[in-house]
């Protein structure tokens, strides 16, 4: 194999496959990054096993010519450091070589190094998808339904299907679902499909999957097609393959979780309720869960406070702009609407809260493709 | 007690003072932050007994009015999220009233902070220093100093002398030297005394106190006095006092340790060099000891190497701007020479050699007030 390759492109191709590779694997193989050269481009492979990331190098993209193919083959490269060496490399052109026993040089300018390589045929194969149920989502939106619901799933492994976000498909409505069993966040998105009959449910994708997808999501690409089977979800950039396992098992019934009544709703300004909570949880941080309490006066006043014994208490007042209902007392894990607002995208909010003891839900009031549902503290 | 002050004012002589405090501390009142307010203003200090830190916020400056004194009076409160507190209060001004039993109010707009604080009567005094020995160094060339010297200081506990940066000042020349007994960093500069009999040596300042003092130097403040005790030095900028102990113990000589023949001489350009170590580097990180190899030929070029066995080989092609001498080959610590490149302040520097198994120095080709030495490392 022998090819020149320009190195931004590179670097850039690379530095996203690196996000699969995991130094702890059991697979030598996997601790590499593959890299194929044929008569198209360069392609590069990384993978863990949940997730798998190729990208593609062209050989030209607009006119530019990025690759010269002088002998088509395949290696396997030790992932470690291999970021930062072409990163470093002096010159905008890279040429790798590979020889006998896989020892792979690469070239640029001044420098040179000459690396162990691993055997391609070891590397483990792609899952194979048909390509038959195909949607497609504008790259921006899948970027947000992401980053909109994949805070809120659980981080301990107690229940593994709730570290993973739940999407099910009907009508043409994506809705998503991540809760950690002590908030919930709900998005919808209307999405095209190439069958008007595309219908999926309990597909559970990790929400590491997701994270790392948001990272090389490029927003350049106007399009990712996105794939289901029964274990897999395949997200199709224009030079990008980003491969995840699905989680094992049923994901809950959310939707009867979620209150259809009020018995108080308030309307806030976002940004007001963001600061007054952030200043609240400043005492209530350290040993006391992130709890804050809130009281709803019939005079349309709130009023947000927290108490650390030791260290003093805060008290905030808020003004609300609309208020219908009862008055209330009720405590919250103050972070998680901390969490939640920071996504809602919305100048104003209405929380709507069925008494002190029941889960409330937190909307956006200038558009309706989110829910956000919170469980109470008890603090006594 | 009670005032009300500018918010962004007061916040960043809070961050100053918070720096010389550690949670860590046997004296309860050292993990608070103390405040007095008198006729002149408002005097903030932090302190762990090494490190001593007093801001001032005048009620006046630039006539604009930033504190204005209802109630002369003192409290030590809780350094811990204080900053955080201050930073995040809703209006740009701030009211701070102590009631009995030290309670503390904080207010700005809707929001407030109870706080219990602490007797300020058991806030342990500053030390008391007399002000007849005083120098002046530009504020930033003290920045400039302490960058070019405390990188060099040893981080091991084991001949703590070494932690600190040795300062001798003589015929207004300061001489500042660290080392961590592999490579050393040594800076001069001339100084302003107020008689210019003013002499001193031995002066051995903590490493971490110098990395403090440079993040609290504000470069609007034109110059810094500088007032050097037995066992105290106080540096003083327009409205900060940072004091800090001295160490005990005698600094190495570290003069005679300098060659002052060279066998190979060779002229570099700074970058060039800087990004063919960093790139040897990456292959000598991992269980090298970052050991970089150095071959220089009479024909003027010089070949920079590493190897790790199961990773492969890096070898780097350097021209030197001027080279006189013998053949050469040389192993070093590539970390330490390109910390020193960062802060050498030139385009070129020149390295004098004096053997395989000796040290060499490093210096700029632009100014002479600077000079690195290294060790060399056995590869064999």
């Amino acid at each position: 194999m022998k090819f020149t390759i320009h190195r931004d492109h590179f670097v850039q191709s690379v530095q996203h496959v690196s996000k699969a590779i995991s130094p702890r694997t059991t697979i030598p193989a996997l601790t590499g990054i593959k890299i194929v050269a044929s008569d198209e481009g360069v392609t590069l492979t990384g993978s863990d096993s949940d997730i798998s990331i190729e990208a593609f190098i062209p050989k030209e993209d607009e006119e530019l010519q990025l690759v010269e193919i002088i002998e088509e083959g395949s290696i396997v490269l030790q992932a470690r450091f291999f970021a930062d060496i072409v990163k470093k490399l002096p010159e905008n052109t890279i040429e790798i070589t590979v020889s006998d026993n896989y020892l792979t040089t690469l070239k640029s300018g001044s420098s040179e190094f000459n690396l162990n390589g691993l055997d391609p045929e070891e590397y483990p194969r792609l899952p194979e998808i048909e390509e038959n149920n195909i949607f497609k989502v504008p790259t921006d939106l899948l970027k947000n339904i992401i980053r909109q619901t994949v805070f809120a799933v659980s981080t301990v492994e107690t229940r593994p299907i709730l570290t993973g976000v739940h999407w099910t498909l009907e009508d043409g409505l994506l809705a998503c679902t991540a809760t950690d069993s002590h908030r919930l966040a709900m998005r919808h998105a209307k999405v095209e499909t190439n069958s008007g009959e595309l219908e999926f449910s309990n597909v559970v994708i990790p929400g590491k999957s997701l994270n790392e997808l948001n990272k090389i999501l490029d927003e350049k690409d106007e399009w990712v097609e996105i794939i289901v089977t029964d274990n897999q979800i395949l997200f199709k950039g224009k030079n990008i393959l980003f491969f995840s396992r699905l989680l094992d098992g049923n994901y809950p019934a959310t939707k009867n979780m979620i209150p259809t009544h009020s018995k108080t709703s308030v309307t806030l300004d976002t940004k007001k309720l963001t600061q007054a909570i952030e200043r609240a949880l400043l005492l209530s941080r350290d040993g006391k869960n992130n709890v804050v309490n809130l009281k709803a006066m019939e005079s349309g006043e709130m009023e947000i406070t927290s108490v650390t014994p030791e260290v003093g208490k805060v008290t905030e007042e808020l003004d609300t702009i609309n208020y219908t209902g009862e008055e209330l007392r009720i405590s919250f894990n103050g972070k998680n609407i901390i969490d939640a607002l920071k996504v809602i995208d919305s100048t104003e909010v209405t929380i709507d809260f069925t008494g002190a003891m029941s889960p409330f839900v937190m909307k956006p009031t200038e558009h309706d493709n989110m829910l956000h549902l919170f469980s109470p503290v008890r603090t006594y």
